[in-house]
């Protein structure tokens, strides 16, 4: 599990307020060019390296992805895991729209190089909104040679965090400092994701920059490792996107020799910076899920393996009955119980104990005599702790998620296509 | 699918109104023993056979199973497939109560017997309600002295189908005719089942009363085949339940030759009878899962094969972002192929048709032109039909689920412990 590796922080300083513009060799534009119906809403960013930087991707694994999600996987294999730019668009997924769709992702990546006076590969294009509409391309291609053109001066940089947003009621970022061979080096992400949330790759959209120096093959290495034990435990509503993508670009400008493969302390150190600020990402996803009142943290432990702790933490988390009665502040602890017995991971349940918010409420198939007042009380916090020991093996998983109320009955019964 | 050998309903009619206790051989009775809070809502419920009926039963795979599901596994397992009684209790799902639970269920067994002059192994125990509490087995103990008492006479014989409701707002029950080798036959049920209800192997409780002969082997054989078609095709919120158990008892008390194998024409006629007696009931839980507004019928066809139209379907009528679309009314059709496509089953989204109430809204893996709000208007209507064609293959599966809305979130949590 993440947290063996990731719990000496040594070399990993939080950097507040970090962004991925202010990583050396980064810049970013943003504008609305007409997507969201709102004008001061931005819809439309560029994330620019002045080089050509390291490039790793993950993305969904749903059958159904969007066309910027082929069109991005192909330029990362041209380029052979270089970039020069992303450009993303919020407000429409390009998903389900066919050969249109392919056509027009493929546009975003030629208008934005030529703006850029790079080759179409060296463009990744991530797409986020609304499924089964086209593009309405004029407003888009106006929008690339605005920010194109803008990314050029060293005015104002935009939100990039703010123009990735759907139904997010807050930008999400997260920054550390890690020392690489004794030179500092800079990591900073923004992603987005509130509903359709139970990324299996990456996460809904997530960016992250770094100035340390690194092989595209350890970069894609690092990449992966870190989104399994982060942004792939994370679940709103186990909904899998059809464009989830997780992009990192290394612009290797820190003063360190390059890391080329996936061992060494240098790679050790880099992977623990970047968990961190993925992990924090992945965290803010949750809080942040649509209606959300309550942030969970679920640990389970004791499992056969890590596999079968990872199916018993997704059933528990998903679980609309377990969700709603976190809403309630209710330690109806029997849902929690009930997930896990059918997630399809083994355990026996008279080897298992259960603590929520610091009480244990069942242990050895029994329940405890606990006050369910106090423990409802406890579950006012808007932190919710769950700890689901299931016997004594080495299997361990965390996942993040948040309560099912209202709210996201609103969200999703109100938003309209 | 089961519609394929379902369609041939010739020797099968409808019994409006049909009880468990009007079939021949079989009687019921019911009381409030405390184990609800309100007094007119009855808790305890018994139903007996005059003799020894053919008993079969499917229970939850829930790994977390409660005490009553152990103990009426085990009953039938004795009594190699016979039973003399049922007796139901709600209010209490006996479920994660360690040794006292089993210790409780397996009194209610034995009193029951006591009061019928039977032997314990004939007689099976279901439970629901809250998980984690342990019975006041008084209670339970003066309600079940007072039911044998009851049942002897010829008076009223209570509300079968209303006793076993926790949640649910009405009573669930189903009744057909059909022909046997010239006899007439008779099949009533009855069901309850309203949240955590993924059933994967049988509903939250239900109960089929035939007057057919059959022997246990055969009748085994036909409910496990049937409930798979029916029940374990509902899903309300994807939480498969601790006590789901399904019960078919056969008096044999119809004058026909007994049905000793799964096969033949007699053995396709009872299935047929029994199908529509629990596809009837299994809708019906949809239909009144938590807080729906709407029950929609799922059919997935043209796929690789049925296990792979089932996973399709399920994780389509689990979505909650479907099921909060049609409790929009919203024709968001895009949430629909987004869960197919993390749903595990494999097609070509470009080889896909969708149709909702009529009117196709995606085709080859493009957007159809059609009238968003003429689609928003026909969602209006309680019964939702949702066709997703993913290809040209064999494999069909059906779904009854429903939408996803606020009186969910009130009914699960408010529902405190």
């Amino acid at each position: 599990m993440a947290t063996k590796k990731a719990i000496k922080k040594h070399a990993v300083q939080d950097w507040p307020g970090g962004q991925v513009n202010q990583v050396a060799g980064f810049r970013t534009a943003t504008l609305h060019c007409g997507l969201k119906s709102k004008a001061e809403k931005p819809d439309l960013a560029l994330l620019v390296c002045d080089a050509d930087a390291a490039a790793a991707g993950v993305f969904t694994t749903n059958l159904v992805h969007a066309a910027p999600v082929r069109v991005s996987k192909a330029a990362l294999k041209t380029s052979k895991g270089k970039a020069r730019a992303v450009i993303v668009n919020s407000g429409n997924a390009n998903a389900c729209t066919g050969a249109q769709g392919d056509r027009d992702a493929e546009s975003m990546a030629r208008l934005t190089a030529k703006g850029l006076g790079c080759t179409p590969a060296g463009v990744l294009v991530c797409s986020t909104g609304i499924i089964g509409r086209q593009l309405p391309m004029e407003k888009v291609a106006r929008g690339i040679a605005e920010l194109s053109s803008r990314i050029k001066s060293k005015g104002e940089q935009g939100d990039f965090a703010r123009a990735i947003m759907t139904t997010d009621l807050v930008p999400k970022t997260a920054a550390v400092t890690a020392e690489i061979d004794g030179a500092q080096v800079r990591v900073a992400g923004a992603c987005k994701g509130s509903g359709m949330i139970a990324p299996r790759m990456a996460t809904m959209l997530g960016f992250v920059a770094t100035d340390a120096a690194l092989a595209p093959k350890a970069l894609q290495a690092v990449l992966a490792d870190v989104a399994e034990e982060t942004f792939n435990c994370v679940t709103v509503d186990g909904d899998t996107s059809t464009n989830d993508t997780l992009f990192c670009l290394a612009s290797g400008r820190a003063e360190h020799p390059a890391i080329k493969s996936a061992k060494g302390p240098a790679y050790e150190a880099f992977r623990e910076a970047l968990y961190v600020v993925c992990d924090s990402l992945a965290k803010q996803i949750a809080s942040d899920g649509e209606g959300a009142q309550h942030t969970i943290t679920l640990y389970v432990g004791g499992a056969k393996n890590d596999a079968h702790a990872k199916l018993i933490g997704r059933a528990v988390a998903e679980s609309p009955l377990v969700k709603t009665a976190i809403a309630g502040c209710d330690p109806n602890w029997g849902r929690i119980m009930a997930a896990a017995g059918r997630s399809g991971g083994t355990f026996d349940p008279a080897e298992s104990s259960l603590t929520v918010q610091g009480f244990e409420l069942f242990r050895g198939g029994t329940p405890t005599e606990f006050d369910g007042a106090q423990v409802s009380d406890a579950l006012k916090n808007r932190e919710v702790s769950i700890v689901l020991m299931v016997g004594n093996g080495p299997g361990r998983a965390k996942f993040y998620t948040c309560d099912l109320t209202h709210g996201y009955i609103e969200v999703n019964a109100d938003y309209h296509t």
